[in-house]
């Protein structure tokens, strides 16, 4: 049996650092725990990057982009050409993700995996057309296996451009028109949980809409269930391409050692399928944000997740994630910068 | 009767402002809704601004202090003397407040409205020196009417100079050792809620403290309920100088119109006293954490009032409504940086 790449342990996270930053936090001139998760983020991160004092200057978004077969069946309200207008706007700056990538001083990176409908090769997009998207999933595997394997490849990838430019967070963002489906078409096997438990409306179908989603999923989930023996089987069958390519950039990341801040559903879902192809990258991952759409909270609570945020965001493209960025940064610099007891002569009880 | 100067009434908020930004919202390509609170905090705040693109470049954050005589009831964990500690601390750059100021770039004014152990004059600190503290108010008002106005007037002023230095949101914060016991004996006569309900931990006592703490405020509300006629009552026997001082610069900064953001438990009992000294002023508030004080859910849904973070802090300073001003400043870089469909050529449904 070969063992492949993203089944190789992640990185060591550091406990005697961990130990370090929670007895400074006992110090500070604070009462104890007042900060919360503020807290619990400062040490968590020092552990990450083995260091008393985190930092998260250097911060890498990569969006991942590919359509859906799927989409055929009418699951989203949006055309498919939509992909590709919006990877133009990413790089053109108008995006969600690109005004926050450009308030927070991030680096926005942007790979488009395979779209349905082509698009001229634009500056700042790395166009790596594996598939024109997947196939359908309501008929078909939605990747083959060395597809997948490619778009694990292309997750891999983006996280060691990340690690050369020195990154000390890793965001991974989504596009894809209709890929609420295969999300919650994936969350559903690898959650055991009813379809209807776990489907939403994802840019905004209506009721009838989402009763039509919810049985193209069911049936979906119906047909390739027993051909599902393993997370990455669940990938290949009901993922997509920008799905794949996030897994493989969870693993890739806690393999390389660089903390991941998970987006929303979609994300959540495919970091859920790489803690299954690999548990150990489990402990590289924080949670930006918790998401509108209904499946979210079921994904993380499988991952035992609890994100920073919860503003009612559900637009994807890494924005989710990205938001919380600030609250991080805020809680490394108060681990670093706030003053003991001792340096302050402030009275302890 | 004389007419006070906080009966006057606020500022108005551009209710066509709102409209324009409410109609952007539905322009900017997203799904419509989906930045969740990102999107309300935009369109509240161009109304507020009369702005088409909001702006909180310049925020200002005085932190009110000030002793409470029932600290002599051992209603809290820590000495008085900590209060004076941390101006100095504050102003020496190491409390969580000053931090988190540091990073935003905001003014940090602090305003020493009377200690009961007395302090160095510190520079960067304003000494107003009103009493040494306020009266034991378990067993006579915590301040006299003359007191209690001069401690008003000292929240006007802070925002008379926030004004004059531009400032875009005003935050006010407090220092003051024992100063949940007064905000829920305020809360629990506003509320007509059981002080049980309302109490807390505060700083951290302990189940026997937490009891101790309660029959206090219990006897408290006991004596004074019957002679708050008015929320300004309530203030005078209740509250404490910072409280008034914080409720004082609530009713300024809505009748300059400058939009506040209101911090945890004690800010939000503060805000909660004037909205009911003049109801007006609740337009110009946004409040900024869900305090892990219990009895802070209780005044903020009195407020009709959705914090922007839930993160498990219980600092005071103003922290809780510092750390959200990031968020803030994300809701007017979407709003006003977002390209609309038609400028992105993405196609709607």
């Amino acid at each position: 049996m070969t063992t492949e790449w993203w089944q190789q342990p992640a990185a060591a996270v550091s406990q005697p650092m961990r130990e370090t930053a929670r007895l400074r936090q006992t110090q500070l001139t604070k009462p104890l725990g007042a900060l919360g998760l503020l807290e619990e983020l400062a040490i968590q991160l020092a552990g990450l990057q083995n260091s008393p004092e985190p930092q998260l200057d250097k911060v890498w978004i990569t969006v991942f982009a590919g359509d859906h077969g799927v989409a055929v069946e009418g699951v989203s309200t949006a055309p498919q050409e939509v992909t590709g207008q919006m990877l133009r706007n990413f790089v053109n700056g108008g995006a969600g993700i690109s005004v926050i990538a450009k308030q927070l001083g991030a680096a926005l990176d942007v790979r488009d995996l395979g779209l349905a409908v082509p698009i001229e090769s634009l500056p700042g997009v790395l166009h790596l057309n594996l598939a024109p998207g997947s196939a359908n999933l309501l008929h078909e595997p939605a990747l083959t296996v060395e597809l997948c394997q490619q778009a694990l490849e292309a997750g891999r990838q983006a996280v060691e451009d990340a690690a050369a430019q020195g990154a000390q967070l890793f965001i991974a963002g989504e596009m894809g028109i209709g890929n609420t489906t295969p999300a919650c078409a994936m969350a559903s096997v690898l959650l055991q949980q009813p379809v209807s438990e776990l489907v939403g409306p994802g840019t905004g179908l209506d009721t009838a809409g989402l009763q039509h989603k919810t049985r193209i999923i069911e049936a979906a989930v119906k047909l390739h269930q027993p051909d599902c023996n393993s997370a990455f089987d669940i990938l290949c069958r009901l993922g997509g391409l920008e799905i794949a390519g996030i897994a493989g950039a969870c693993l890739a990341a806690a393999q390389q050692g660089i903390p991941m801040l998970v987006d929303g559903y979609i994300c959540s879902t495919a970091a859920l399928c790489a803690t299954r192809m690999n548990p150990s990258c489990r402990d590289w991952m924080l949670f930006g944000h918790r998401s509108a759409e209904p499946g979210h909270a079921a994904v993380l609570a499988a991952l035992n997740a609890k994100p920073v945020l919860d503003l009612g965001m559900r637009l994807g493209e890494g924005t989710g994630a990205a938001a919380a960025v600030p609250m991080l940064r805020m809680a490394c610099a108060l681990h670093n910068g706030m003053a003991t007891f001792d340096e302050a002569r402030v009275d302890r009880k």
